[in-house]
């Protein structure tokens, strides 16, 4: 059977089960707000939201898997493109631009225009040094994680911060070689 | 200027920005997780469950009736049933059946078939007790509230529960007749 080909972070938008972008955003608030007030210190409701974000990345990767057609890219460049290309736009309807990269080309920067999660959102004073959207952060390191890479993702600017845009800096620490139990054409 | 006809559910959730129902149900999952974590008492992540709701109910009103071109319903009758076909529809992307009325025109059910936010969860011996959808019930409450319906709204079936459907006891307590500052007309 000829492989099945790559779909566009677009064409799989299209075609799968999505819900309200407002009532997401209203429910990734509450929360926010709900640790706020349960956790008291930023530095720890950032901590809980990154593992929040940790535990939904490592069960998202099988959907992205299943639904994208991507098998395995060659290496960290092209995984950052298919994160924000097609990760970003089939889980929250925007894409990302890839920028900034390390002469190595194991680091680099993804940068968010749009951004569902901080629609009407406003932070108070009280909430300074929170990162707002950390949930995402999480979310890459826990999918990357399960397909043998480990990273460090931390961000770099946040329009809630005042900066002019979400720039999400990706961290390539450790990549382990897949080892398959069978060859590919036994 | 000829007024605008109300839309359907399908034609609202069409044109809507949404994102990934996974990524949605994997979120809310991560609430709950965190609500049982800090709270322990499943009685109390019930009542935060129903809060948190009530303060997206209240706010997501105005969304539905922006989106939606539905102005005032005539009775209780008219809102249940738009609740179950545009509401359930616009937001979840299922829409609900309205069902079990009592005679006086005050109390009906909603039964939901289909459920997102349910999606591959499973409940442990731990949990009994809890209703993890309640976040639904507190955004219908929210939501009726600012229509000037005071409402009560309870679980009466769950599948968690091991039940064959979800239904939701919508029950009128008190409608504050809408007094406008102005005459239509004028």
């Amino acid at each position: 059977m000829a492989p099945v080909a790559p779909r566009s972070g677009d064409a799989v938008f299209a075609n799968i089960e999505r819900v309200n972008a407002e009532l997401f955003t209203l429910t990734y608030g509450a929360i926010v707000r709900q640790l706020l007030t349960d956790l008291e210190e930023v530095e720890e409701v950032n901590k809980q939201l990154d593992q929040m974000g940790y535990n939904i990345g490592i069960r998202l990767i099988d959907e992205f898997l299943a639904k994208s057609n991507i098998s395995r890219c060659v290496d960290f460049k092209e995984t950052a493109e298919v994160i924000a290309k097609v990760g970003f736009k089939m889980f929250l309807g925007v894409s990302a631009s890839v920028t900034n990269w390390e002469a190595d080309g194991t680091c680099c920067s993804l940068v968010l225009e749009d951004n569902p999660l901080v629609d009407f959102v406003e932070l108070p004073d009280t909430c300074q040094g929170l990162y707002y959207c950390n949930i995402l952060s999480g979310v890459i390191r826990g999918a990357l994680e399960m397909v043998s890479m480990k990273t460090e993702v931390t961000w770099v600017r946040d329009m809630l911060r005042g900066d002019d845009a979400y720039e999400l800096r990706v961290k390539l620490l450790k990549q382990v070689p897949e080892e398959y139990p069978y060859k590919d054409d036994e």
